[in-house]
């Protein structure tokens, strides 16, 4: 079976043994998540950030205290169903692990975060090629210098992914992407990278530099990594990530977040 | 002056010292807001809450405690601001009144939710007529029977606006209506109302009945008074909404709110 083909459940099966290089590519069509996980004490400064902040990051489900699965992914375990977690005290990240069974606490509450991964199928679908997917690598994410609104405890600056995309294509992009808005939605840049804040595409914070196709320009899209960035920037004394790129598969369809 | 002519600053003025009949008819494509506020305790409950059910309660403002305005409404004060407030101890519905300076504690969480004012003027633009408009009247408003998702102590069934709509502009109402997803956006129901739990049309559970014109059908949306009937059957201690047809009138346009 191609992993295109696999259903959301066989690949979070998949992902609870096994230490994926990444969820891209897998069970085509449906949509992946991000994972935030703290303490209930900051859950809700953290929903007040998202709502302040819904490009880089839109909730598509909360599980509140002592919830380990829901609608998103029936029978699933939010602790054990992604590839790979990162594990953050006080701001630091300290250490990556395939599962978070002995850090999760019954007070942890989950956000998961709309993903870039699902208009990327819409953009490939329109002919518009993909860079870091022709270059079988990870899509390519910066620490910008566009503040969020800060909320509670959090605050920081967007982290954006990279797409060098063909100049006669850049409208469709635009055109393409805005019909996701609780995935990410239309670019926050287009162009210059250095005027965001990027010094250097070819050394990303996160995922993989790609090479840039002569014609192309790149275009900056708030990403899903942005509550790891905060909460570098806020510390929080406790916070469960996913590994970038090693997403929860979900059971919904990316069409689902799609506006007609 | 005109009242669809007055800024949102002089509207809320007014409403500072009066107890204005509705604010609808005001400052003309200025958004609208309702507010639930809460102490704190309860207010992460209540966000997931809207998080999980963003046709009734679309969040398009939190003010966190100690925070009394926003971007929404620069320089203003949500203690006076409305017409006309409503407290609830309790679950239950105790008193009416024209601000709220002494009840509101440094804890008190307010959040603002969208408002279908902002559709009315689309479809009035378009030419879709407004029984309730033409007819001098508050919107009529209805408890149905259509389950929200729970969230914490929060559970309840979704309120809905009634609108008579000429049958042949149905498909219009729908289409436009449909642009704005953050303030109700498409109707929860079209035709029969009983089989959402309504009886009597002419007997709504909030504002005015209308009467229903010829060769109209009543069509349904989800109405931002959903938040008081939560309250009323989830019972937290204290509460605070505005009351309806009393609306907070912002600063940011409704056409922010529209999908291209």
């Amino acid at each position: 079976m191609e992993n295109s083909d696999m259903t959301p459940a066989q690949v979070r099966e998949r992902a609870r043994t096994e230490n994926m290089v990444t969820t891209a590519g897998y069970a085509r069509g449906y949509m992946q998540a991000n994972l935030l996980a703290v303490p209930q004490r900051y859950a809700f400064d953290f929903l007040v950030f998202a709502q302040r902040n819904p490009k880089p990051c839109p909730v598509v489900g909360v599980l509140e205290a002592g919830q380990l699965n829901s609608e998103l992914f029936p029978g699933g375990d939010i602790r054990t169903d992604i590839p790979a977690y990162r594990i953050y005290r006080d701001g630091v990240f300290t250490e990556e692990k395939t599962n978070v069974l002995e850090e999760w606490s019954d007070d942890m509450v989950a956000f998961l975060i709309g993903c870039s991964f699902s208009f990327e199928t819409a953009l490939y679908d329109n002919g518009i090629p993909l860079a870091h997917i022709e270059q079988g690598r990870n899509v390519p994410m910066f620490n910008s210098c566009l503040p969020c609104a800060p909320a509670g405890i959090f605050s920081g600056n967007m982290v954006v992914s990279m797409r060098p995309i063909p100049q006669d294509r850049i409208v469709d992009a635009v055109r393409i992407t805005s019909r996701y808005p609780e995935v990410h939605g239309a670019p926050v840049h287009i162009g210059d990278p250095a005027s965001i804040g990027i010094d250097d595409l070819a050394q990303p914070d996160y995922g993989d530099a790609v090479d840039i196709p002569d014609g192309t320009v790149p275009v900056f899209w708030a990403c899903g990594v942005t509550p790891q960035a905060i909460v570098m920037n806020s510390r929080p004394d406790f916070a469960i990530t996913h590994a970038p790129g090693k997403m929860l598969v979900t059971d919904i369809r990316d069409m689902n977040y799609q506006i007609p």
